[in-house]
């Protein structure tokens, strides 16, 4: 099955470094759903605003490399130092390169063909297959066994964004930043005291972390 | 993006007659998830015990015709005479024919390769393009709304099934056949006393519908 883009998602997270390693993580963090060329009609999107959540299906643009043959990953959840099945798994790196992602619907524009959401974890650019309802009855299973996820509960850091910088931000981004950090978006295997950075709405954003602090260095205007 | 199918799904409904209209709403239906080709590997399957139910991303295949350049569809729940957007609904007629089914895991043969599941919507044969555990924190909305499909409940039938006929199935199938046909397996537009069929673990049922009562009518096996 051959399958075309019918959207463009926009972030403010302009690489991989950075994105939530799962939807609904960092809720604060805001994207748009652009639908494009002949999916760009009014009608694509009518009956949607009964819904308030839905699913993305969409590429792992950002894979690096050939794709491997192993069948086995290694979650970042479990240090990075454990395999699991790729089946067993929500890696990127998989046999067919599809994300799936539930995001929160914040404001629909069916004329231009944007939905406004919220709580992505699919970083700018990325092309979008299939945009699903959310339908409680069939997809919400409150009572799931979540398997080595339930197991290693992620401990998120204590986030410390100088006064000075944090003009860098629109309060709402900020926001989203500081949701961000507390995921720790660093590596799986990590060094201590090494400075690390993603690029974030216009930013170049520095950091370390010591211990469960992570502290923000530096904020400077991207090069464009 | 091209996909390659991971496994082919097999059910006791070899048509797309009577198939569930979306996962969860017959629970008591199994089904096997079958691993193919250079993806039936052990390790593929690793770490998947700990999870209760998984996603499957899966090709429309019985999709008859010609893709339409209609971007709206008549969901059955809207009794076929309503239109919403395709990305509104979870019909099959859509840009890329990927459905999304999240099912309960019963069974894992990781050697074989077999995953024994319940509650799916897939037809016998369908091709599965990827697998993915199902993760509560992120895939979990209990409190969604979810539009038209919650503001029009389905009424499900009373079924009827003479005592003679009972002994076409196996208990399990008869429990899964009884769920099936109370969801109302008719068409949208509906003949009054018409009667209806469809395969069914090899055997052919057919039935009429009554005001709200489904009575089965005959049980007959199925050419080969």
């Amino acid at each position: 099955m051959t399958l075309e883009p019918v959207a463009i998602f926009r972030s403010p997270l302009s690489s991989k470094f950075g994105i939530p390693r799962q939807s609904g993580l960092v809720p604060a963090l805001a994207g748009e759903i652009r639908l494009e060329g002949r999916f760009r009609r009014e009608e694509a999107l009518r009956g949607l605003e009964g819904f308030s959540h839905l699913w993305l299906l969409w590429g792992f643009s950002a894979n690096r490399g050939a794709a491997s043959d192993s069948l086995l990953v290694r979650p970042p959840r479990l240090g990075g130092n454990r395999s699991v099945g790729v089946f067993a798994s929500r890696s990127p790196y998989r046999p067919n390169p599809i994300g799936l992602s539930s995001v929160r619907i914040e404001h629909i524009d069916a004329a231009a063909g944007v939905i406004r959401v919220s709580g992505a974890d699919l970083m700018d650019g990325t092309p979008v297959y299939d945009i699903k309802p959310y339908v409680k009855y069939t997809d919400s299973h409150p009572d799931a066994r979540s398997g080595f996820v339930d197991e290693t509960p992620w401990q998120p850091l204590e986030v410390v964004i100088p006064a000075a910088l944090e003009s860098c931000f629109s309060p709402q981004d900020l926001a989203a930043l500081r949701q961000l950090l507390a995921q720790d978006p660093r590596p799986a295997y990590q060094d201590s005291d090494k400075a690390y950075g993603f690029p974030f709405a216009g930013h170049d954003i520095r950091f370390t972390v010591s211990g469960n602090t992570l502290t923000v260095l530096a904020c400077v205007p991207s090069a464009v």
